[in-house]
């Protein structure tokens, strides 16, 4: 390493922590950070629709960008959808405003159709925005690419759209359990292609979000949900970035998800992060867990939780501070500059 | 005890499993036993609302009987819905379909005028069905009564309807926190008169359904929800009926519901019984926790999919088989059938 006026940049808080690795402060993002709680978001979206902004990169890299001016926040994330690769792999989609499949997959004929598509031809909307954001985000906050886990992209595609229990889904499970393996594998190879396009496109840590798999018991978790997921981060390895598997109210499946590879596991707010820790042990950091609620209480109590998430996480290196779920969309925006800044104030070392 | 001819009939198998003793054989029943994935109760529904079905004795009975004739249960559930005692506290209630509150209670002044009333008073026809249902089951099937949780009624009455996150119900938990005790308190002592009538009718055994308190993480759930249900339980320890506590979702806060002073302890789906097993100890019951899904696998995979729940209570006494959740809506009777021989088959002792 060189010395002087061209030493090589410090690692970003964020990206410290990711790999386990002692950090300035302990970083903090927020999951749907940009997004309706923030008048200059809902301000775009007077103007244009969900899909048109996830699809217009000047509008998308402004929406991801508006929560790291205003706050600091140490990572920024893609604006998009976990759903938008999946058009390309010859479903018809649309979002109304949830996404609704018109045919749901409910055959190995309809999992053996599907393509695998090339990013760069199916969605370059999204790689020119993460190279767009490559250029106009600051080092502090790097961006953090994203895609559906295989399991919660198959709850759509089965179902038909979204849903409470994702009944049909999960049945489709026990009773053709071959083709929904097929289906969950084509996911993950299609995930993977899509993350690696956006590591090379500029992403600096690539998340996996499986907003769904709390609804499996720990039995079809390790049967179906985690051989694709585990299928996608070893497709992913050879990428020098920090993946983050997000395991939604996953709590009874902890054990399994020790084993996938990730670098970081995200845990929901049902889990304190001790808990969490004592699962994983020490080679893999931890991201979370506030309860989005708790941003609605009065700033004493606020300031008491956030402590106790810090405090849950324990010193060792490799936390990530962020809420357990995405932000509501009534929350004060006031409540996460707070947030932010006192997770800084807390957590500085040295 | 005398013997012979006018001996005491033998404790029923369910009765047995909620004070963890030995029965014939593990007793099972499923929640919505008696609902719409069956013919006959969907006959009676084309004829009457869901409204006029509970507040009718003759036919809540008819609906409740319905599953122990088909199926042979070894218990039968009251028809009824968590929110009728509420609207005898002063909260007009509708139901489209889901409960809806028209003024959500959202202050302390609120929270004061409400009412403990009088079940005799306020809902003579669900204490009518129930002494009704006393003379028409067989002791082979006892009846439960039950009732909600005060959380989850603090749920509805705080967001004033049904919700997938409720967060104006726990946004309230932080910001009001002496209103929040209060009500979730009221709601306790308003369950107490009502399950105490319920088993002066002649319910055998009490369940207590806490559907949202997986809501909650383990800080809040022992601050709020917890407190509350233990009062309720206090409250109706001077009853000589088994009492049945279901933290739906609540794997992450069992530690402390093994201290709620319930006989047995309901699981969903995502935590084996071994494991909820160990945290509750030998002197509580546990009843579940087949993922309802599971219903829909092909016969072969059911079987193995039941074993594996009866292999995870293990050999000692004190399980009733039950599914981890209300069952499906398009769930195949004939699956049902299946499961109670198939469950009454292979735990058959001596």
């Amino acid at each position: 390493m060189s010395e002087g006026g061209d030493a090589a940049p410090a690692m970003s808080p964020f990206l410290a922590a990711c790999r386990c690795e002692p950090a300035a402060h302990t970083p903090v993002w927020i999951m749907r950070q940009a997004g309706r709680y923030l008048p200059e978001y809902r301000k775009i979206r007077s103007e244009v629709d969900f899909l048109t902004l996830t699809k217009t990169p000047d509008l998308a890299v402004e929406v991801t960008l508006q929560p790291v001016r205003r706050f600091g926040m140490d990572a920024a994330i893609l604006f998009s959808d976990i759903m938008t690769p999946v058009e390309g792999m010859g479903v018809p989609l649309d979002f109304a405003p949830g996404p609704v499949i018109e045919t749901p997959i409910r055959s190995v004929e309809q999992v053996d159709a599907l393509r695998i598509p090339d990013p760069e031809e199916g969605v370059p909307f999204v790689l020119e925005t993460v190279r767009l954001l490559g250029e106009e985000l600051p080092d502090s906050a790097p961006l953090i690419g994203f895609a559906g886990a295989p399991f919660t992209l198959f709850c759509y595609l089965v179902q038909g759209g979204g849903s409470k229990t994702f009944s049909e889904a999960k049945a489709f499970l026990f009773a053709e359990p071959e083709a929904s393996r097929k289906l969950l594998e084509k996911l993950a190879d299609t995930m993977v292609r899509y993350l690696e396009a956006q590591a090379l496109a500029g992403a600096k840590a690539l998340m996996i979000f499986d907003s769904w798999v709390g609804l499996l018991g720990p039995e079809q978790y390790r049967e179906f949900a985690f051989p694709a997921v585990r299928r996608m981060i070893e497709g992913l390895d050879h990428l020098d970035v920090p993946l983050i598997y997000f395991p939604n109210q996953g709590s009874t499946l902890l054990g399994t998800v020790r084993d996938c590879g990730a670098d970081v596991v995200g845990i929901d707010w049902r889990l304190p992060l001790a808990d969490a820790r004592k699962t994983l042990g020490p080679e893999i950091a931890v991201q979370g867990n506030l309860d989005p609620t708790a941003l609605f209480a009065p700033r004493d109590e606020l300031a008491r939780q956030i402590d106790r998430v810090l405090a849950d996480a324990g010193p060792a290196p490799g936390h990530i501070f962020n809420l357990g779920h995405g932000i509501e969309r009534t929350t004060d925006p006031d409540a996460v500059a707070f947030l932010v800044d006192h997770v800084h104030e807390v957590s500085q070392r040295g």
